[in-house]
């Protein structure tokens, strides 16, 4: 009955590694009458052959070094799953296209760095790259782009798509609302010993993971190039409990979003803690959830949840990856031949508008309102609501202010000139706000 | 640079028709790049040839009958528009497949009857029946179950797929949350009046095309023939302000859900209104749009919402499925080959179990709680809450109910034996809560 075999490479171990290997053993018979193929793991290359682990390797060929696994004539695909954008990922996915073999991998940082390198080499041996693993998790994002919603013109797209940021600012909220508020630094060690977050968490909290992932998703969505440098990034670790609880009252939830837009101008991709309005679908995404919105000038808003990580989700999309080698699918890596993706112009954050939250901390005197409104109103920044829920006279207290869209040129000279009064004690907080 | 041209056959200009063929037009080059391939409409067969009509049919051939087109020997797709279980619709798509033609049709009535056959047909000759435009309209949810999740197990979906109940309960709830509430008759009417429910609106109200359309997603999800007559099917005729305001009251929503689920006993498939939690991310899913939620056992919970009808949605899935032809995806249609589905067996709606909401309209005298909580006693039913929020001695008084979890068969009894309590005054209302 089975037309074919295709025969697997698996480079990396971990979580991941782990879990494509007892999906294709649970699941063996069923994906083989889904695809007409036998998928099989021949051979993998990790570091360690000693280690102990929870799935079998009976019968499958080891290799030491990635280099063997990419060479090994014997294998039809090869699944990335070391990590990294340099050194031995990148070498082994080139060398695997190079040889003419298909590879899935789920390597952000070095579809970011090298994506459309590494499609065009994939194009010019015939060779499928595929990375729906890559992007929100289990989500087939990728695949929705590229083909379900492929009849559109895609204009934007927003989306949460870092676990470990979601997970604290859900934590976080989930404190405000108990009534014991939590600071970044708390959730944070609290994710680390849980496994939600890495030993370096910088990759996650500062907002490069979700970089990665969303100058991966531009390029699909608009049909450019891969474009990592022209990304804003800004993390959550200036979110604090306070800003939360603000958020809370004035009917926002914070969210650290990837946002991206295509227009006449250009393109411009931004990664930022975001003010959601509390009854935006985004805003109830909590926790490990992923999820991303997409607008197409047919379909109108498209939206997509699941889980974003973890052993499972991931090597679901891994798996698919291999149904679709299997089944003969070959669909560029970026929704268009590489050659065709077309660069367009970085639209400067400067030029970014919109509305938006500022948090001061000020001495609590007559007359301090006035000096920050006047400092809002030489830049043409228009206020839309001023809270200050406490009093202290003559000490400190924090006072909140949201904006009427203004341009991020504006606001950044009105912050700077706000910094400079002397009964402003600590540079502005700001956060922005988008009425998705 | 194109490598091929796909020859386009459209039977049925109507709203879908029409969408269809602005899409080419409007992004012809792009779904070029794309695909590498020309998506050209070459012939029609629509009724009404001299109809004024918003898009061009110039150098497109005519054909007065759908047999025609069928048959057309220069066409190599017929995207049928039709309409419409049996007849030209059928006969249209017979045709074609028979011819080798592929077919993309967006007919769930014809599928969920038809379905099977119809894709033994297309395998027996190498053609490649499609339909995303059938469910969920331009949700690309068949692609999702058939490739972007073909590595799980699929053991639930649950969504909304009826766009017209969705907007007649939306609008109900609306009514009842401004304090002027509006009953079902009412909001339908006004619906037809806004064209977003037929001059017949049984198809929809009566939960018929959400059970074609959860008969073809079971088939794809689980691997089994499509099964219409095994659909549980009840509409929402039924439901009044009054449980919309209940339901309210009481934290729920009330949507009308298709659900099904496959366990190792077999499946079960209803489509019926259901409370749902205000917490539940469907129950945030109003007006026009739809959305499906899968489970599978690797990837977790997936959720997909959209527009559920319409030109621009259904017209970009119809042209997904256009472009899958002209990249040469040819997958099973239902996800498995068509030999290869497996009929399960179904489970009786007798044997669904779980928490009822009941409303009576009894005599408002001591002693009827009593009556009616032992006829729940005894049939092992057990009460949750019980809520009789107005006082009107002898007179008449609705009194809701929610139960624990308790089996169809159980709660069909009960409910049977409080409807001949003498102080019962009208037949027991009964919407199922689901805690999804």
């Amino acid at each position: 009955m089975t037309q074919h075999l295709v025969r697997i490479g698996i480079a990396g171990l971990g979580t991941v590694g782990g879990g494509v290997i007892k999906l294709l053993a649970a699941h063996g018979a069923l994906i083989e009458q889904r695809c007409g193929a036998r998928l099989r793991v021949d051979a993998v290359a990790a570091r360690d052959r000693a280690k102990a682990r929870d799935f079998s390797l009976d019968g499958v060929r080891w290799h030491d070094s990635t280099q063997g696994l990419a060479r090994d004539p014997a294998l039809d695909v090869v699944v990335e799953l070391i990590g990294g954008a340099e050194g031995a990922a990148r070498e082994l996915c080139q060398g695997a296209l190079d040889a003419g073999k298909h590879v899935v991998t789920a390597n952000k940082a070095l579809l970011a760095h090298h994506g459309t390198a590494l499609a065009r080499l994939a194009e010019s041996k015939g060779a499928s790259l595929r990375f729906e693993a890559a992007v929100a998790g289990g989500i087939p994002i990728i695949k929705a782009l590229r083909e379900g919603l492929a009849g559109n013109r895609i204009s934007a797209i927003h989306g949460i798509l870092n676990g470990t940021c979601n997970y604290i600012l859900s934590a976080m909220q989930e404190g405000v609302r108990a009534g014991k508020p939590r600071e970044f630094a708390s959730v944070l060690a609290e994710a680390q010993a849980l496994g939600y977050a890495e030993a370096d968490p910088s990759m996650d909290v500062d907002g490069h993971d979700a970089a990665h992932k969303l100058a991966i998703l531009t390029s699909v969505a608009f049909g450019c190039p891969v474009d990592l440098a022209s990304v804003h990034v800004e993390g959550i670790r200036q979110i604090s409990a306070m800003d939360i609880d603000y958020a809370l009252t004035l009917g926002y939830r914070i969210k650290l979003l990837c946002i991206s837009r295509c227009g006449t101008e250009g393109v411009l991709q931004r990664v930022h803690p975001c003010m959601v309005p509390e009854s935006s679908p985004i805003a109830h995404v909590d926790g490990v959830f992923n999820a991303v919105i997409t607008q197409g000038d047919f379909v109108g808003p498209s939206v997509f949840e699941g889980r974003g990580a973890g052993e499972g989700p991931t090597a679901s999309a891994v798996v698919a990856d291999l149904i679709d080698i299997a089944r003969g699918l070959n669909v560029p890596a970026f929704g268009l031949p590489a050659g065709q993706l077309v660069a367009r112009p970085t639209i400067p954050m400067a030029r970014h508008a919109g509305p938006y939250y500022i948090r001061l901390m000020v001495v609590d005197r007559p007359g301090v309102i006035a000096d920050v409104a006047a400092c809002l109103r030489d830049e043409q920044v228009s206020v839309e609501s001023m809270l200050q829920r406490s009093r202290n006279p003559d000490e400190a207290v924090p006072v909140v202010l949201t904006t009427h869209e203004a341009s991020e040129a504006s606001l950044g000279r009105a912050l700077a000139s706000i910094e400079r009064l002397g009964t402003v004690l600590e540079p502005p907080h700001m956060i922005r706000i988008e009425n998705l």
